[in-house]
C-alpha cells in the first residue's frame, strides 16, 4: 500500500463527492417507521460478499464468499470474530446479519444510509462508529471515500462498507503472520486498529490538499486565469466537505474514551487519546488550510485589480500622449483659407517640435505619478 | 405522497417565505394581559375543521368535521386520543379547546402566534411542542411552510396547524391498518412520529435548495447575469430563514430528551435520540450550504472582476494600436505647403510600412504582457 | 394606542439615537466618589413630575402632579404602590426619593445615567431593573427611546423615566377599570407588566426596520444609488445600537428569573419565562436582519460593479468599432500626391465597404464574446 | 481635572501607542532566571520620586520627594499607607522597596514590563492590580498613556507607575480634606477608588475615538480621499489596541470579586461589581465601534466604485457621442476625386444634421440606460 | 546569546516553515501498528549525540559525545540528571533510550513526528511536553524552528531535539557556575527554565513578525506593489503556521499546572502560572497582529482602487477636453465644395476661440466635479 501511494502523488488526485442531489434519503423515507431499512447509495452490481476472520493467538480462519451462511458458520463465541460486510446494497443480507447478531434496527438504518454522519453510539451490549473512509483508487487517480461502519460487541468486530477494496490489507497480514500483538489481544484491540488505520488516511488526504493549495498559490502568483479560479472554488468546496466528515469526529471518539462500556479493555484508552490527538491535529491542519485558502482568493481579487490597473495605465498613457498630438494634427488639417501657419517655411517642423515637446511632457508627468 | 415529490423536483421550487411585513404580531399585542389570544397569521375563509383519531390495539374511531362537539365526543380518555385541529384562525374555538382540556393561556398564545420560533416547553401535565411544517403545494410547485403545534398530555396528542394539507397521510394509513408498531404504543410513540415526520421532510428542503445551488454555481461559472446574482441573493435569503427555523430545535428536541416526564416512556428516549441526530446533520447541511453559498458569491465577484480585466484587455489593444496609427495618418492630412515628404513618390508606401511595423511593434508588446 | 401604531407606519420612521458625543457621563465622573449623583442625559425645561397610583382589588387611588411630597403622602404601605418618576433632570428630587425609600446611591447613579446599559440587580430589599424603552412620537413621526428603570420593592414598584409620554395607557386603563387580573395581585405582576410591554415594543421597532430593509433591497436591485447606500449604512447603525441596548436583555430577565427573592411570587416566574422567550425571539431577528444586510451589501456591490461592466461594454463596443473605422478615413485624408487609390472611380465606394465590413466584423466578435 | 478636560477636547487628540517594535522584552530575558528584574519601557531622565500618604480619620502626613528612606519612614503600620513609587526606571529603587515589604520577584518583574497585559493576582498576603492608564498631556494635545500596577497589603496600597503625572488629584484633594468616606476606610476602599478612576477615564477615550470615527463617517460620505482612508487605518489600529489592553480587564477586576481575601472588606465588593459593570460597558462600547468602523470601511469601498462609475459614465458618454461623430467628419476629409456627395450644394449642412441626428439618438440612448 | 540576537535584527529574518508537502508522516505509517517508531523529519548526516548533565548543588558532571553508553554512564538515581539527545534521525538510538528509561512507545513517536503539535500528557511516571523551538541560525539571518521534547521523570529531565544548536547556552552556564537557585532545585525547576525559555523566545520571533507588518503598512501607504502583495500574503501565512504552533500551548501548559503529579514541587506551579501568563500574552498579540494584517489587506484593496480612480479621472479628463475639439478639427477638415465659414477671413481664429471655450467650460466641468 505503502509503496503505490507514493508513487501516485504527482498527478494530485482530487476528491470526488457525492454530488448533492445524488443523496436520496429524504424522499424515500419521509413518514416511514424509525428502523426501515433503506439503502440511500449508488446501486451496485457486484454482490455483496462477506468476510469473517476468527482468531486467537494459536489459530485462525478466514474465508470471503458471497455465500453468507456458510462464512456465518465460522463464528465462534470463544474466539474473537472479524465480520467484513462488503456492499451495503442488499438490505435483506444486511437485515438478516442484523437479526442473528441482535443489532438495533436504528443502527442498521444508520449503517445503510451513506451521508450519515460520522458518529459513535454505545448501545450496552455493543459499540457503533461509523465514519468516512478515504482510499485510492489506483486505476482511476481519484482519491474516493465511503461510508464505513463499525460494530464493537463481545469478542466481536463487524464492519459494514460500501464496496470492495479497503485500507486493511496491512492488519489482514498481520493477522495471518500473527504478527505483533494483534492475535494476543481482545476484539477493542482490532476495532482500534480499524478506525486509527482509516483515520491515519486522512493525513494522507490532506497532504495532497496542501499540495494542490500550494500549487494553486503559485499560480495565482505567476498568472492567475479563470481556471485557476475555478479551482480555487473546487478546493474550497472539498475544504469545506473534509471538514463536515471529519469535525464530527471529535466527539464520537470521544464518546468511546469517555463510554466505560466492558468491551472495552482499560489499556486500550491510551490507544483511542492517541486517535483522539490525530483527529484534534487533521482538524487544526483543515482550519489552517481553509484560512489559507481565504488568504488565496485575497491574493487573487488582489492581483487580479493589480492587473487591472495596468492595463489601465497603459492605455491612459497612451491615450493621453497621442490625442492632444492628434488634435494638433488636426488644427492643421483643418482647410480654412486664410491659415497663415500654413503657409511659413519653418511651420511643419515646428509643428513637429510642439508634437515631441507636449508627449516629453506628458512623459514626465507620468514619471512623477510613477506610472512609469 | 414520495412519488409526488420525485415527480415534482425538476423547476426546483422555491420558499414562499412570510414577508417580514405581514407579521403583525407586534401591534396588536403591546400592552396586553399574558395570555390574550390574538391570530397573528394570514386571515382564512375555509372553515376551521377537527379531526380526530381514537384507538388502541383493537379498535379505531375516526372523525373529520366542522363541528367541534361531534369531533369531541369520540375523545376516550383509556384509549390512545389525536386531536387534529386544523386552521388557528377562528380564535374562540381554540380558546375552547384549550379550556376543555385545560391548557395553559400562554401555550394558546405561542398556538396562536404564526411566527413563534421552535420551542419544547415541559407544562407537568403535558408537553408543548411547536415547529415549522415545510410541505409541497403540489398544484403551485411551492414549497410552503406553516405553524404547528403539538401537546403531548395523558393518553393525547392534540396538533394544531394553520391549513388543511399536511405529512401524516402516512401515519394514517398505518393507524388505519394497524400496520406496525403504532397501534400498539402510546400516545407519546405518534407525538414522536409526528416531529419524526415534519424534521424529515427538511432533508427534502434541504435538498432542493442544494440542487439550486449547484445549479447556480454552474451558471456563475459559465455565464453570470445579474439575474444569477438576484437569484444568489434570493437563495442566501431562504438559508438565512431556514436557518433562523431550524436552529432552535436542536434545543427543543433536546429539552424533550431530557425533560424527565412520565409522559414520556423510557424506550422513546432512544427515537427522540435519532430525532436529534437528524436535526443536527440538517443544521450542520445548512452552515455547509451557508459556507458554500458565500464561497460562490466570491466567486461571482472574482468572475466579474475577470471578465472587467477582459474587456479593458480588448478596450486597451484596440486603442493602442490604432492611437499612434490615426495620428501617423493625422500628421500627413496637415495642409502645410511645406511638407516635403508629401511630394516624395515612396512616400505614401513608406507611410503604410511603418504603421503597420508599430501595429507589429505593438502586438509583439501585448504578446509579452500575455494579453493576447 | 394600537390604532395610532398602525395609521403612521406608511412612512416608516426612523430611529433616532443619541449621538456618541452627546454623551458627557465620562468628562463629568472621572474620580467622583461612587453613587455621586450626576444626570448624563439632556437638560430639559419641563418640569418634573410624579404619578402615584396606590391600589388594591377595592380601591385605586391616583395623582400627578409636580408636587412631590403631596404625590408621596398616597403611598400606602398595605396596598400596592406604583411611583412613577417622570424626568430625570431634577437630581435632588431624585435623591429626595432615593432618601426616603432607602434606595442604594449606586442604584440612584445608574438610574441617572442614561447610556446604562440594560442590567437587573437584586439588592435583597428591592430588585432594580433598566432597559431602553421605544416609543412613537406621533407628530414627528420619529421613533425615540428613553433610558428607564424599575425598582421593585415590597408592595411597591418604582419607574424613573426620562420624560413624559409612555407605553403604559392600557395599563393605566386597566387599573382604573380594574379589568382583568392586575387588581387582584401583588406588585410584582404589574412590575412584570411594564417590562412585558417595553419589550413587545421591540417587535415594532423591529418590524419597522424589517420593512426599510425590504424596501432598500427592492431598491439595491433595481436601481441602486448613492443615496440607497448611505441609507443602508443608516440603517446598519442603527441595527448596531439596537443590537447593544437588545442583547444584554437576555441576561438581565435571566437574573430575575434567576434570583430566588421573597419580593418574586412563584407563578410570576412562567411570565417571566415568557418575556425571556420574547427576547431571545427578538435577538434571533436582530442577527436575522444582520446578515441580511450583510446580504444586501454584497449585493449593492456586485451590482455595481455589473454597471460598470455594462458601461465598460459600451464604451469598448463603440471604440472598437469606430477606432479602425476612423483610421481608414484618415489614410484617406493623407495629402500625399503619389496615392494611386485616390484617383480611381470606385475607390470611395470600395473603402465604405470595408469599413462596413470591418464593423460587421467587429460586431459578430463582441457577438461571440457574448458582449451584445 | 474635570474642566481641563471639556476644553481640551475640540482637536480630538490621538492615542500614541508604544511602537511595536519598541518594547525589547524580549530580547533581554529570554534565557534569565524568573524574577530578574528589567525594566522593559524607555529609559527616562528624571528622577524616580516617592510619594507617601500615611493617615486615618483624624491625622494625614504626605510626602514626595526623590529620597526614599526618607519618604518610607513615614509608614505607620496601623494607619492606611498609600506608598506611590513615580517612575520604573530605576530597578534598584524598585527592588528595595521589593524586599522591605516583601513582594514576590515575579510580581515585581510585572511591574516592570511595561507590555504586561492587565491582570489582577491574589498572592495571599497581598493582591496584585495592574492596568493601563490613559491620560491627557494637555501641552501636546495628545493621549498617552502608561503602564500602572497597584499592590492592596494589609494598610497599605503600592502604587507603580511609569512617569510623573496622574488621575489621582481629585483623590488627593479629598485625602487631603477630609471629605466624604474616604479617610474612614480601609486601605481596600482608596485601592478601589485608584482602579475605578482608571476605569472611568476609559469613557473619556472612547468617547473621543467616537467623536473621531463620526467624522470620519461624515468624511466618507462627503469627499473621501486617500487621507480619509489612512485616518480609518489609524483609528482601526488605536481600536484594536485599546481591545487589547480593556479586554482581559473583565477578568482582572473579576479575580478581586471573587477572591475571598481578607484584606478586601465585605461591602467593597459592591463597588468592584459597579466597575465591573463599567468595564463590560466599556467592552461593548468598543465592539460598536468596531463594527460601526467596518461598516464605514466598506463605505468607502462602494463609495469609491460609485466614484468610478461616475467617471467611467462621463467617459463612455463623451466618447461614445463624439466618436462616430468624428468618423462621419473624418470620411468627408478623405481626398478621393470621385466622392460625389462633396459636390452638392446641400452636402455640408446634411452632414451637420446627420452629426445632430446621431447626437440626439445616443443622449436618447443613455437617457434610457439611466446614465444621464 | 542576547547580544548575537540584538545585532541580527535589522534584516528581519524571515520564518521558515516546512513545506506542507515535506512531511511524509501520512504515507509511512498508514495501518501501522501503534508505536512504531518512524522519523518524519530531513534525514541529517551529523551522527546523534547524547549530552548529560548530572548535578546537585556541590557537585557536576557533563559529557556531550555520540558514544550514548559512556554518555549514559555518567546517569546517577541521587542526583538530577538532564540527559539531551541532539538529533532525531538515528530510531534505534532513540529506541534504546526509551527502552532503558522505560519510556512509552506512544510517547517516543511523538517524540520522532517532527509535525506533532504542541502537547502535555501525564503518564504517571514521567511527564511529556512537546513544543516548537524557534532559534535564529546567525550565518543565515533566519529563523528557524524545530521539534523538541521534554520528559520528566524522577530527577531526569530528558530533552529530544531535532539538531545542535538551541536556546540553552545560559542555562549550562549557571549550571556550571553553580548561579542562582537552579543547582539547588530538583529537576522540575530546569524542567521550567527549558519551557520557559523555549515561550519567552516567541516574543522575539513576534517582535519581528511586527516590524515586518509595520514595514508593510508603511509601503502600503506610501507605494504598494505586487511585491508587497506577495510580502503580505507570506506574512499572513507566516501569522497562520505560528498560530497553529503556539494556539495549543495553552492548553498543554495548563495540563501541567493542573496535573497533580508528585515530580512536580509545590512552589514551581507559581513558575508554571508565569509560563502560562507569557502565552496568553503570546496568542493574544498574534491576535492582534492578524487582525492588524487583515486592515492592511483592506488598505491595500482601497489604496488599489483609489489609484485606480486616479488613473480614470486623468484619462476621462484627457479624452473629454480633447475629444471635442478633435471633433471641431474634423469638421473643418471636411472637403465639401460649399463649406461658407472655410472662407471667411476669421473663421480660423474664431474656430480656435471656441475650441479654448469649450476646453475652458470642461475644466469648469470637472473642477465641480472636484476631479481637479
Amino acid at each position: 500500500m505503502k509503496k503505490k501511494l507514493n508513487v501516485s502523488v504527482p498527478p494530485i488526485p482530487k476528491l470526488s463527492f457525492r454530488r448533492f442531489s445524488e443523496s436520496n434519503k429524504a424522499r424515500e423515507t419521509i413518514g416511514q417507521a424509525p428502523g426501515t431499512l433503506i439503502y440511500t447509495g449508488k446501486k451496485r452490481e457486484e454482490k455483496v460478499e462477506i468476510e469473517v476472520f476468527t482468531y486467537n493467538a494459536e489459530v485462525l480462519n478466514e474465508m470471503r464468499s458471497a455465500k453468507v451462511e456458510e462464512c456465518l458458520n465460522l463464528y465462534d463465541e470463544k474466539k474473537v470474530n472479524w465480520i467484513n460486510v462488503i456492499g451495503l446494497h442488499n438490505v435483506d443480507l444486511i437485515h438478516k446479519v442484523g437479526e442473528r447478531f441482535q443489532l438495533h434496527p436504528l443502527l442498521l438504518e444508520d449503517v445503510l444510509h451513506v451521508d450519515q454522519r460520522p458518529k459513535a453510539e454505545d448501545f450496552g451490549d455493543y459499540i457503533f462508529f461509523t465514519i468516512k473512509m478515504f482510499h485510492q483508487n489506483v486505476k482511476e487517480d481519484e482519491l474516493n471515500y465511503e461510508h464505513i461502519s463499525f460494530v464493537l460487541g463481545k469478542n466481536t468486530v463487524f464492519c459494514f462498507q460500501e464496496k470492495s477494496g479497503d485500507l486493511f490489507d496491512l492488519i489482514r497480514e498481520r493477522l495471518r503472520n500473527a504478527y505483533g500483538r494483534i492475535r494476543h489481544r481482545k476484539a477493542d484491540y482490532i476495532f482500534y486498529r480499524f478506525i486509527d488505520t482509516v483515520v491515519d488516511q486522512y493525513y494522507l488526504v490532506i497532504d495532497q490538499l496542501a499540495e494542490r493549495i500550494e500549487k494553486l498559490e503559485d499560480e495565482v502568483m505567476d498568472n492567475p486565469t479563470t481556471k485557476t479560479l475555478n479551482q480555487l472554488q473546487a478546493v474550497r468546496k472539498e475544504l469545506i466537505f473534509l471538514r463536515r466528515s471529519i469535525h464530527p469526529l471529535r466527539e464520537s471518539i470521544n464518546t468511546i474514551i469517555k463510554s466505560e462500556s466492558k468491551l472495552l479493555q482499560e489499556d486500550t484508552e491510551r490507544f483511542f487519546s492517541d486517535v483522539y490527538d490525530h483527529t484534534i491535529q487533521i482538524v487544526e491542519s483543515l482550519e489552517t488550510y481553509r484560512d489559507l485558502l481565504s488568504g488565496i482568493m485575497d491574493l487573487y481579487m488582489n492581483t487580479a485589480s493589480n492587473r487591472m490597473n495596468e492595463i489601465m495605465k497603459v492605455l491612459t498613457i497612451m491615450s493621453t500622449i497621442f490625442i492632444p498630438l492628434t488634435f494638433i494634427a488636426g488644427i492643421y488639417g483643418m482647410n480654412f483659407q486664410y491659415m497663415p501657419e500654413l503657409e511659413y517655411k519653418w511651420a511643419y517642423p515646428v509643428a513637429m517640435g510642439v508634437m515631441v515637446l507636449v508627449a516629453i511632457f506628458m512623459l514626465i508627468f507620468f514619471k512623477r505619478k510613477k506610472w512609469l
